[in-house]
């Protein structure tokens, strides 16, 4: 016995994300850098989706320099990016020539460890990528979201952690964003990866906190072969965010698996960020504690708020039953997604309509393109009936390919764009914040120059912000009122959503 | 397999005392009883020291009256109390008699379920309370305390075990009350009981949440075939309290244990408390989250924060490590007794004075007693060169008999006293109140008549009180200034303890 655990830390990513809406200020994480970097980590995530938008949308921060600055205060760690596949870290399909490009510059620019996801589980919009970390040499790992429906099974992961294997991921992640993971079937999937694609496969098991269940549920991964596991420093842990760091150390002993992390440099690690939290008091999230709940209705707690706060600008919050009833319907429908960003917003907007309009009467735009594949594959086929609804609605047809074959290179219009934008520096890296944000670039380049901003002092705010599908087909949080074009038959009509 | 777990619900007692300082009214509590009934659990508790305390000395409710209501409302529901064995309720040692008649009482006004401790794991002190309840049909529950030190291990647990079962136990606890029960120690040692003593030996186990492994203990010990563990609704859970239930009937599924409770059930009783629980608000914990340091010091949580606050009192706040780092020796020099109740405050108050005054230059009486056996035995030996300074510091030499060995009945004056205060109904209930709380039974007593007080509507207040060695020998939160005689030689000085 005595096998090593690997454990990558959170708390510079995912752990403010999920308890601080993505607010922390690099100023209020370059202190700690050093003893993060000497603490035994086998990785520090710290770059992702979220704490991109989050850099040039409320804090006034490069995000490319965060990344750089990461780099030179964390020296001898590996330094690991969430990355959204054929949606990099923005919200729609890019064509490979900018996926190559995103992946190229991330990899110059510091990053080691690529955690490449797709939030249908198609392997097609993950290739890419994967293939692109591959070239730069870093270490690609393919990523399975877990979810729970009557078409998934630990034969389904498995199977895609095969094809994941087989495109060269150098480990395989199971990631539950959800919190749903159990311990029984995190043993079995992982038992299952390691019987079907050899002992020596690594696999990182990645979880949230939220309902209570999942450090059991570690634990048993561990038992089953895991390589790594993903905590955050107790101080940043818990309720929507994860399992405490110190805890797994804890509570290995005596088992024959333990973690190679230095205990001292965790506590001033935690020191550090109980100091730092309460500054942030106004964008802590409501769900603290466990929330089971999630169990029966497998709608992530998020997904939840997003859903009421919708429903409480229509003036009928009192209505949010009746919309997780039929979110599980929208999703048995659409072929059972994962319901992760972007496809939660999608199957839950569209759930909000069918409540509001009547079944189907009214289809999203994301909604039809979601059905008739524009987004991927899901693992069940969305009902024949259905997709022939959104044909009408959409006026085009289903397709069987890979979303992004469809695209055309856009890298010269991209660059012209980007390049005419005010404050920008004329780099690669300026083009790619472009591409993923068009929306919000334009007034981060004109203002970086003024540096970060401090977001304790931003004036309203307060926890997360609803999120909303956005006309182009992206996402953005509902920050102003975002309109929407309701197509019924031949009528078009605008409903519109604003902040709560 | 298919192995059905039992559950003991703990937000009645453990819950709310562990969270907010045991203020929890019974009409907060008797509108969700019916569904708490109707759950699924093996046992619900409900009573015990604290409790028991915090209605006369704050909520001016009659404690046996709040037993005979639950038992009442929870008509299919087995009713649990932790008792301390000898000390009863209370803080000293108690003739045969008064623990004859406590127990005779408790069982007469509905108590199924008797968890017996003893402070020290001195099996002495839990023989004739265990015994009591066995006369009275009663299931008795012996039950061992969990602590580490360099004398305690797997055996030595397994040993008490045995001798507990040789006692008449109906089943065994293992007490984790600070939390630091690993899930490596909580498998062997339940092992280690089923195989010494039989594998129907019923084995229940109980922790605390604050360190945060605590679940995949439980976890653990279900694999090693507990019958039953404790934990606390969502609600009122994790922190310095428990593990939430339902957390516990999710994680089970698909490993081939189950619980019989029902998930409605408890989603309403959940419902209850999270509403309920804000107007607690002031009495809650500061300690939230989790706290790994405990592995390191041994020192529950509740306990340093009660040294902390003697210190801040003598204006020495800054030396709280200096303290902790103390609290060790005097726990090896006193032959590593448990740290609860009230062994926890005798050793810290020592390692306090041994700061502030000097290493032994200043012995609390009680300190003296603990070390001469006057609480029992420990499992290490005391230091001979302490024993002999205690010696005649206390002007009495070291015992090895039973510490109530040397009592004498005193039922009749105790009744004779009790029967002329003012209020007193003439029961044997009040006699016992009054024998177990002397300094607060005579004002309740008095003022009984006038019904229950709303607790959230004291004024001032905020958090547990910290608690004090009396001068008696018991213990009593530090509501108001409380003094010790300090011996120096042959010169007596006064120390006072205050509130903060």
């Amino acid at each position: 016995m005595g096998r090593t655990v690997d454990v990558t830390e959170l708390v510079l990513r995912d752990g403010h994300q999920s308890l601080l809406a993505t607010r922390m200020a690099m100023a209020d994480m370059v202190p700690i850098c050093s003893e993060i970097d000497a603490a035994g980590y086998w990785s520090v995530e710290c770059w992702g989706g979220a704490t991109f938008d989050a850099c040039i949308r409320f804090l006034n921060e490069d995000p490319w320099q965060r990344l750089r600055t990461f780099r030179e205060l964390l020296p001898d760690s590996r330094l690991q990016m969430l990355l959204r596949g054929q949606n990099l870290l923005g919200y729609r399909h890019y064509e490979d020539g900018v996926v190559n490009r995103f992946v190229e510059k991330a990899a110059a620019n510091g990053m080691d460890v690529f955690r490449v996801f797709d939030a249908l589980n198609d392997p097609r919009n993950i290739r890419q990528a994967l293939e692109a970390v591959k070239r730069t040499g870093r270490h690609g790992q393919g990523t399975i979201c877990y979810t729970i429906s009557p078409m998934h099974s630990v034969a389904t992961f498995v199977d895609m952690a095969e094809q994941l294997m087989e495109m060269g991921s150098d480990s395989i992640c199971l990631k539950d964003m959800a919190a749903l993971l159990k311990p029984q079937p995190a043993y079995d999937i992982v038992r299952g990866i390691k019987q079907r694609c050899g002992e020596q496969t690594r696999v990182h098991v990645h979880v949230h906190a939220t309902t209570g269940v999942t450090l059991v549920s570690l634990m048993k991964a561990i038992e089953a072969g895991a390589d790594a596991v993903d905590t955050s420093i107790s101080s940043m842990s818990l309720g929507p965010g994860h399992n405490p760091t110190e805890a797994l150390v804890e509570l290995l002993e005596g088992t024959g698996y333990e973690t190679r992390l230095d205990k001292t440099r965790l506590l001033k690690i935690k020191k550090h960020f109980a100091k730092v939290r309460p500054r942030y008091a106004k964008f802590e999230s409501d769900l603290i504690g466990v929330e089971t709940e999630i169990f029966d209705s497998q709608i992530p707690g998020g997904m939840i708020s997003n859903m009421e706060s919708q429903l409480k600008q229509q003036g009928v919050g009192d209505r949010l039953h009746e919309v997780m009833a039929e979110v599980s319907v929208v999703r048995r429908d659409a072929g059972y997604p994962p319901l992760v960003t972007p496809s939660s917003q999608i199957v839950g907007t569209q759930a909000v309509f069918n409540v509001l309009m009547g079944r189907y009467q009214v289809m999203t735009g994301e909604f039809a393109d979601l059905v008739l594949g524009y987004y991927g594959s899901t693992l069940g086929r969305p009902d024949p009936a259905l997709i022939e609804v959104a044909e009408k609605q959409a006026k085009k047809g289903p397709i069987t390919c890979r979303p992004a074959d469809l695209l055309v290179s856009d890298w010269d219009e991209l660059s012209a764009t980007a390049h005419g934008l005010k404050g920008n520096d004329g780099s690669v890296e300026d083009v790619l914040t472009y591409a993923m944000f068009p929306q919000v670039a334009p007034k981060f380049l004109t203002s970086r120059a003024s540096g970060p901003t401090d977001p304790t002092e931003e004036s309203g705010g307060g926890n997360s912000p609803a999120v909303a599908v956005r006309r182009d087909g992206g996402l953005a949080p509902i920050t102003t009122p975002v309109s929407y074009d309701v197509r019924i038959g031949d009528r078009t009509r605008q409903v519109t959503v604003s902040p709560a």
